[in-house]
Parts: structure tokens; sequence; C-alpha cells
């Protein structure tokens, strides 16, 4: 799986702000991407960029610096540029799912190496760094105002591409579901209850009433103990209305 | 549509670096939730806050500040907390995909307001907090290093309910693909130019290498221009091995 994350190279292009480089290497080592490539990178290293990084400061200082983009890209076999908005119909355009979709199929191929490339701040990727892309990525997002950080960019593609490659298992609960027998015993003593303090009357009609509760009691999917408190908590009605 | 998002709430607890507030801004904005609540977050407003909110300004300025969850979440039908790590298995847990999914279901019944909460930078939401949450959202991430950024845990799950509530449309091509008829003479073309280069020998049998050749360009779905282009290109090769 660490084999997954390893191939896929993140590059940032002309990056002005070196708070976002620390907050990229953040946002990568969360998601288990170790390769951070600069092409490059204004006023870096910065200790701006190492506070933002925060405990990720190991893909800070192995990312590597460029002086090109397609130094940057060499050994690459897919490259992908992300961009905030649609372009020209020239370049293979897809969401971040299918950018994902498509880095799992190449690296799948005996460790072929993915980079995929975020520019600068202000204007994005020029044309000519997306004539070096096979794959336009875009970011879905509010058509009326779509400005991401770069940072946020590259967090966004990898949660994506992380979901995308690992499934999470939560842990389920071990507790005994109660069984049918002790379900209708709980619905018949519930039943003697509502009857003992006269809950039932023409307005509520014991089978509708009872269909009702068993649809929210059957809802919650009761487990054994839980039906033994209510029980426990039918014994101790007092009868009070008859007092 | 604006009406699933606009009956989401995200609040932020105990925030203590206002930078991440104007960061959750603008996470949000981007992906078109505009519903932001406070419970005590410290040092703002800010001048940092404000920056960071970069042109997510107006939701900024509509922030509710409150003195206490439970006033942050009144009128909400569904709470949902976000744990950066399993807790209990007393809380119901699911994956932002899982939560997105709750979130769509409760919004559909009659504009029911849902509130989705992130707690204090260092420590994430007390158990107290917890209990006030039907759901317990977890990022999926780095089992080794998760410490994510309170405004980048937002951003993943902004982008997440975006992306689960829309569909996005890339503009597709409108050229013409070549047809039948036009492939074939290109074929025929091709096989006659590369026996006129003397390309096909023992080790190059006609045959194999006109398949290969057909895969090679079937894979590519060439266009009309495209074949017309080869052809062009063909017409222009001179007999250079003859001379």
């Amino acid at each position: 799986m660490d084999y997954t994350f390893d191939n896929v190279r993140v590059v940032m292009v002309n990056t002005t702000e070196p708070g976002n480089i620390g907050a990229a290497a953040r946002a990568m080592k969360n998601m288990s991407l170790s390769y951070l490539y600069l092409v490059n990178p204004k006023g870096y290293p910065s200790a701006i960029a190492t506070a933002r990084a925060s405990g990720a400061d190991d893909v800070l200082s192995n990312a590597v610096v460029c002086e090109s983009l397609k130094e940057a890209l060499q050994g690459v076999y897919l490259v992908i540029g992300a961009s905030a908005r649609q372009r020209n119909i020239k370049w293979r355009q897809m969401d971040v799912v299918g950018a994902c979709s498509e880095i799992q199929k190449t690296i799948m191929a005996e460790s072929q190496k993915v980079a995929v490339i975020f520019g600068t701040e202000r204007t994005g990727l020029t044309n000519e760094e997306l004539d070096l892309c096979q794959i336009l990525m875009t970011i879905p997002g509010n058509s009326h105002y779509f400005s991401l950080n770069v940072a946020s960019a590259i967090q966004v593609f990898a949660y994506q591409n992380y979901v995308y490659n690992t499934t999470i298992e939560f842990k389920k609960s071990t507790n005994k579901l109660a069984n049918f027998d002790e379900l209708e015993n709980f619905y018949a003593h519930l039943a003697q209850v509502l009857e003992y303090i006269e809950y039932f009357e023409d307005k509520r009609p014991k089978a509708l009433l009872m269909r009702r509760l068993r649809r929210f009691f059957t809802r919650a999917m009761p487990e054994k103990e839980e039906v033994a408190i209510f029980r426990g908590i039918f014994r101790n009605i007092k009868p009070f209305k008859k007092l």
C-alpha cells in the first residue's frame, strides 16, 4: 500500500508563499505522501514553512528543489496538472476521483511514477506548464468563488488519493443483539405496562400503537443488555394512576 | 442545490489560532458552504483571520460567535463530530463519505439543518462535546502521523460534501472521429509507406507490425483531422532510402 503512495510525487511550481509549502508537506504526510518537489520556490527554505509543516518536517527536509518543471518530472510516467477551472478541450480533463483512478492504473504497472503538479498561488499553471501534462485535474467547487489555497488543493488531492487507495475499518460493536424471543417478550411486557398505566384508549388503539413502537425499536436494533435495561425500568413502574 | 449547502453549518469549538478560522472560511466558501459558528474563539475577530479568509470575508463576517456548543447547535437535527481517530464504540462512527450520505438524507427531509463540529487545535473534541453528537466522522489518513490542521479537516469535509452533492460536467470534444472507411484508407496508406521505406523485413513481419500499429491507433481514437494530418505527412515522405 505504501508502495502506491511512494510512487506519487507532488510538484509545486513557483510557489510564492513559503507557508504554503509547509502546509502542503503537512497535508501530504497526513495522507501518506512523502515526495515533494519544489520548482523555483520563493523565499525557501524558511522558518515559516517549517512552522506550518508541524510534524511533517521530514517531508519538507526531503523536498527536492528544482530549477525547472522538466527537471522535477524526470522519470515520471504520468503527469497530472491541477487546475481550478476547466480549460481548453485540448487537454484530457477529469475530476479528482478520475485522476486518482488514472494514478492507480499507472502505478499498478511496474511501479511507474506519477507527478501531480500545482501552479503558483495567484494564477495556477501556465499553458506552457500544462503542455507537459497528460491529464488536467479539475477540483470541483463553488463556481461563483473558486480560489482554493494551493496547500488546500494539495490537501484535497492527497485526501482523495488516500481514500481511493485504502479502506477504513471501523471497530464494530461486539455487544450481542437481542434475539427474536427476547424482543417478543419485551414487546409483551411493554404492552402489559402500557395497559397497566391505561395508556391505550380509543384514540390510541393498542394494535396501531404497538406497531409504531415495534417500528421504532426495530430501527434501533436493541442489544440484549438494552432490552434488559428497559425491562428493569418496566418492573419499577409503580401503579401511580391507581393510587 | 444551494439549498443543500445552506442547511449545513460548520461549528469550530475553542479555536486557538484565528488564522485557522480565516482558512476555514475560505475552505468553506470554495465548496459552497456559508454558515460558520464559532464557540469561544480565541483572539477573534482578528486581522490574521481576515487575511487568511482571502475573498471569503463574507463567510467570516456572517460567522456567529457563541458562548457554548449547545448554543451553536440550536435548531439542528443532526450533529456530526469530526475526529482524527477512532473512539469508543459507543459512538456511531463513519468516514467522510458516510457522514455526507447521512447529511444528505437528513437535509432531504424538509430542510432539516445539520451541524458538523470541529474541536480545538491540539486535542480535538472532548468526550463531553462528543456526547452531543449522533455521529462521529473520522477522516481517513496516515495511521503513523495523523495531525490534520483544523482548517484542512474542514477543507476535506467541505470538498467531500460538495462532490457528494454535485456532478461535474466536462466539456466534450466536438471534433468528429475518423470513420471506418477513413481509418481503413489510412492503414492502407500507412502500409504502403512502410513498404516503400523498406521497413518490413523477416524480423518485422508486415502482418504482425500492422496489427500492433492498428492497436495503437485504435486506442488513441483518431479524429478525422488527425488522420488527414498523418496522410499529409505520408505524402511528403521522400524516397530517401532509394536515393
